[in-house]
């Protein structure tokens, strides 16, 4: 038997789903979504999800801010919530604290969590506190609430649906790139590096498309488009065709791409953690959508793709073809 | 500012609590009891608690099995919504896997707490999984459910009540200090390891306890009866004094204790890990509780002292008071 990175993390979590094998009744939606989903009433029900982040595998303790890193462990998991049409509840932080930790820098982290709670109308309600003997660990367990008609799953893409997201791509991935390989500290930089930090939420304009029947699946960019859109690929059993000429770029990541050779495409879709929503959309409704959307938030989304019949997942550049050799960030074969 | 191991793991919640002040209503519970009480309907409500469990603080990876790991890990957890009054509905594990782990190691882990699901009736529905650079590090998130009529808190203890456990105390750190101390392996050792690394529940008792209006206080004993009954005297306002020579000692314990010294009484204590439930009785129900319980399990629960109005804890061995210099297990203050 061999080791974890042999298997990769999607290949884990479909063994740990083979093994156990559920007989999921009265609505209850485990393993294979942003959230689990839990039916409370007929108008009503609990959504659940977690996400640990361990240093050195997820953030650099001497580069993220208390504060910043406070933020993005619940940040990650509202996420989630908002992706599946949901608005988050309550939630439970569990730490692992190296001795070394000053207090200060733990108060600075509990203000960063808790000023998203409050923006964000969650409650924190508890947690577990503990001693790490080597790295800091943040795990967030985050609950929420959904409408069941609202509800936007990965199995809900069809053929002609168009591949849709609501934020530019790769900025986070740079940032995380500005970090890693001690690039230059430009303006620029400075903006990649804190949507890295501070990856901005579409809770509104998630609650929005969630009340759209238009909108068939839908998730957040987390591990990157590359590797997000197979999710829904495979639950839909669909393919599709990205087009990358079509990716929204920032104007920051575009320049200093530029100066430091990045290759934006392969950035954009497989970088990873920019936390905007990858959905599908009835071609039929885009005119009206697209409209209506920019009045709500004076801001477009970006068309990227097109759902397919064939389940296969194909790239390209205007008319051609192209290949990608990284099949999107794998927290067991990649370091941070 | 200090370090943690200043303030104590009691201190940096109470630090965390008094920093987020918040307008509990409708009913929800946060921090301060061993779970989060979510309302769902005048009959039922969500408990939720979250536990997590670090490599070289919580478990030596060399001297536990990976299945008595996986039940471990989750037990812990049951054992706090039992404590409650409530049963577990849905698990969410959270893992965090060194690179040398092998797969079959991870197999066995995930059997042992799929096997402990299956025993109490929990649909495991997700979690998160990723790699993590020194330790192991496993976070439980569990959910269950109660009638509300029959939560019992902390703070429900009453002048008076008799200080009740359900089994032995000091074999989980007997067997904590066979594994750290390398003291001899004979049978007797073999049983308080197996103590600390597979502790049994009470779930059955729990719920037949819940159901009495005649219990007050209930929680289970996890960091050791001189730590864990400070919780509920601070909830409930109210001191208590405790016989050290009533307290529950398994044969085994006695004999190994004997033989390597032992201090029995500060074993009991202040071991931890016991996962029995501490609770406080009426005392003028005692003797009809006491028999029917015993005709429900076929085992007596032990009376260890008594609820007093002076908000104190007191110790007696027979008439006479002692000290200990040891407050509980310290997750900030202690090793593993």
């Amino acid at each position: 038997m061999g080791q974890l990175q042999d298997l990769g993390e999607f290949g884990f979590i479909q063994r740990i789903q083979n093994r156990f094998p559920q007989q999921f009744k009265d609505g209850v939606l485990g393993m294979g979504d942003d959230c689990a989903i839990i039916p409370v009433s007929a108008d009503r029900c609990t959504l659940v999800t977690t996400d640990m982040l361990i240093q050195n595998v997820h953030f650099l303790l001497d580069a993220i801010s208390p504060d910043d890193l406070g933020y993005k462990s619940l940040a990650v998991s509202i996420s989630d919530i908002s992706a599946m049409g949901g608005h988050p509840t309550y939630a439970f932080v569990s730490i692992g604290i190296p001795q070394h930790l000053p207090i200060s820098w733990l108060d600075s982290f509990y203000d960063g969590f808790f000023k998203l709670c409050q923006a964000e109308g969650i409650l924190l309600l508890g947690g577990d506190t503990t001693s790490s003997q080597h790295d800091l660990v943040v795990n967030v367990c985050l609950l929420g609430e959904a409408v069941p008609s609202e509800l936007k799953l990965r199995s809900f893409a069809k053929p002609k649906d168009l591949v849709c997201v609501t934020g530019t791509l790769g900025d986070s991935g740079a940032g995380l790139r500005v970090l890693l390989e001690s690039l230059p500290k430009t303006q620029d930089a400075d903006v990649l590096v804190a949507r890295h930090h501070h990856p901005r939420l579409y809770t509104q304009e998630a609650k929005w498309l969630a009340k759209s029947p238009y909108v068939h699946a839908m998730m957040d960019v987390s591990d990157g488009i590359d590797s997000d859109i197979r999710h829904i690929l495979h639950a839909s059993k669909v393919g599709a065709r990205i087009q990358v000429e079509q990716l929204p770029l920032s104007k920051e990541l575009l320049r200093y791409g530029k100066e430091n050779d990045f290759d934006l495409h392969e950035l954009a879709l497989t970088g990873g953690e920019d936390y905007c929503l990858l959905f599908t959309l009835d071609s039929q409704a885009f005119q009206d959508i697209a409209k209506a959307y920019h009045q709500a938030f004076s801001t477009p989304f970006f068309v990227i793709g097109e759902i397919t019949e064939k389940a296969d997942l194909e790239y390209k550049n205007h008319d051609q073809e192209i290949q990608f050799g990284r099949k999107g960030y794998d927290h067991f074969r990649s370091g941070i």
